[in-house]
This record gives C-alpha cells, structure tokens and sequence, in this order.
C-alpha cells in the first residue's frame, strides 16, 4: 500500500522544525515507516543546489532563476527519495514542499502564480502532498523566534519590510485555494498545542484510510 | 534599435565553436557591437551551474533534473547577458541555447518535448533567437572531431551509441518545425564553406533590416 506525503509550510520561526520531529515520533510509534525530509534539499544532488541558492547575496539569483533550481531541486527529491518511500509504504513529511516556491518566489518575489503554476506541471505533473499543514505565525513573532535561535538572522533581516507579510498572505490565499489539501495551524500557539492541533489534522484527513 | 539573437546549435564536434568566432569577426568588421557567449553558462552564476552540470557521472541528475538547471542558467543568462545586450543595440551569437535542451534533455534523453516547450513558456515566455544556425555533422565525423580535440573523450563515449542519432534527429526535427527561424548547414564541409553558408544565412535572414 502506498505510503502518504505530508508537508510542513510556513514562514521563519513558525515552528515547523520542532512540529515535524513530533509528529514522526508519534507516527513511528504507531508503527509506520517514516521518513522526515526538508526542501531545499533532501538527497545528496538537491542539497548541492541548496548550498548555491542560500548561500551569496540575496540577490545572487533573480525570483525565476531561484523558482528553476528550487523546482530542479525537487525533481531530484521527488524521484530519488520521496516518490520511491511512498512507493514501498513510508509516510514522508517534508520541511517545506511547492508551496514554499508559490510563496517565495512567487507571491513575494513577483514571479507571476501562474508561470509557478506552469513550472510545477511541466516539473512533476500531478504529483502533490496528500496533506499540508501550515503553520500560521504573526511575522513579529516569526522573526524573533529566528533571531533566539540564532540563524540566518542577517539574512532574514535583510529582506524588505513588507516581505514577511506577503509570505504569510500567500500561504493562507494557498490555504483557500485548496481546502481538502491544506490546513491552517496557528502557530502562535504552544509547542504542545500545535502539536495536537497537528495530529487531529492528521487523524481526519488520512486517518480514515489508515490510522 | 534592438540587436540581434544568433544562435549555433549541432551535436559534439559539428564545429559551432569555429564558426562562431568567425562570425563574430565578420560582424565587427560591418561596425556592429557583436558579444559572443554560450550555453549552459554566460553570466557568473550560469557558469557556476554548468560546472554543477557538466561534472560528476553522466547519471548524476535525471534529465528532467538537468532540463531545469538548463533553464535556470538559460534565465540568468537573458536576464543579466543577453537581454541587456540586445537593449542597447548589441548582436549576441550563442555557442548553443534552449534548442540544445530540446534535444539532449527531450529527444535524446526521453523528457516529453511538450513538458521542455511548457518549461520554456514558464521560465522565458516568447523569448527566442532571432536566427538559428544548425550544423548538422554525421555523427561519426562529429564524435572523430571531438576526439582529435582532446575533449570530455570518456565522458561523450559512455553515452550509448544511439544517443548522437537521436540528437541529430531531433535538431532536424526542430528546423523543419521553425523554418522561418533555423538554417540548417551542413557541418561536414570545409570550415571556410560553412562559413560563407552561415554568412549568406545572416544577411538572407536579419540583413534586410540591419546590413
């Protein structure tokens, strides 16, 4: 029996990192084979080109450019990790997934939806996430969150002012685009709350058919 | 006023690399701004991704993999190079562009022409060379050309021996299906003739307008 594709989408300091771990731990509990995984990357070629896109200057690459080595690193991803653990029965949660691109690159770079529409078909098709959870956070608290942790917070900073709330827009606006795909989670909440809220998302989406 | 988008396009060893410089010689001595670049590469960070794509073993990324690394190089190299060139007025002759992922990432190496024609809508929309010069060589005199040269000998080898066929075939395949663009020379006559066969090409084509 085929496996099933759930990804974590969110802006910085949303919580997705902590939540993923829980949530593997909880479903290898219940004796399925699960593999956690993160975009950019998650196989040995996809984090060669995660190194060139996050690292040099915010404006090494134009959005489009960054849209084309994202989605070539998610090709890679997709055929040589995720499709073949779905295909043997894993559950594969992954850091981040497409929308993360129709955020980004898309809503707030300024690559238009559509063109990020087309990339996705002439990439992969059909193929997309049975489940996303996204993790909903004030963008004031998303950035200090990144800043207690320590990372990328030069980076992080360095983006313009109405970037953070564009993000988060575009993942709600996903978020109402396809409803039986995607849940809202808000992530303001506790560790533990959002947890739960996670699980119960979980339970009655793809619970029906295996939990 | 707008430049000019030459592009050389052939399989290993159909001589574009000569062809091109001569061209461009030509070009100046009629007084006109001519840049001459290729492809994968052209800008720094497109440089970066052919040594990305044309290192490692010829598995390393699938071709729908490379076929997105190609544009996203290809995209850098119009947006920074190529675009601004023609802006101001400049010819630019390319050592291939997106006619060569349509034949070694399509047609020799299985990605379905209609998903690298929707890649290319995405990533460029209706951008396209002005005139294209295809050097068609048989592939033996090709593959005997790149050996004498001392060039990516073992890397070309390993390729099966049906690969350079396809390849052939396929940059026919697209002259026939844009004759208004593509000028197809044959590649296996004498340097100086390929020359003067290029040449008429530019001046039939472009030369009612600039020459």
């Amino acid at each position: 029996m085929r496996g099933r594709f759930i990804t974590l989408e969110g802006g910085e300091g949303a919580g997705k990192t902590t939540l993923i771990q829980a949530l593997a731990e909880k479903l290898r509990g219940r004796g399925l084979d699960v593999i956690v995984t993160r975009e950019p990357g998650g196989t040995p070629g996809a984090e060669v080109l995660r190194e060139i896109l996050l690292t040099g200057s915010t404006d090494r690459w134009s959005p489009m450019t960054e849209a084309l080595l994202m989605y070539a690193a998610r090709v890679d991803h997709v055929e040589r990790l995720i499709a073949p653990a779905l295909q043997r029965g894993a559950w594969v949660l992954s850091d981040r997934f497409a929308d993360s691109t129709t955020a980004y690159q898309g809503a707030a770079g300024g690559v238009p939806i559509e063109r990020i529409k087309a990339l996705h078909q002439a990439a992969l098709g059909n193929f997309k996430p049975d489940l996303t959870l996204i993790l909903d956070v004030n963008p004031t608290t998303g950035i200090e969150r990144t800043i207690a942790r320590g990372e990328d917070a030069t980076r992080f900073e360095r983006f313009d002012p109405g970037f953070h709330g564009r993000l988060r827009r575009a993942f709600l606006d996903i978020a109402d685009d396809e409803p039986d795909r995607c849940i809202v989670i808000d992530g303001n909440e506790a560790a533990d709350i959002v947890f739960s809220h996670a699980v119960s998302a979980i339970d009655e989406h793809l619970g029906a058919r295996l939990l």
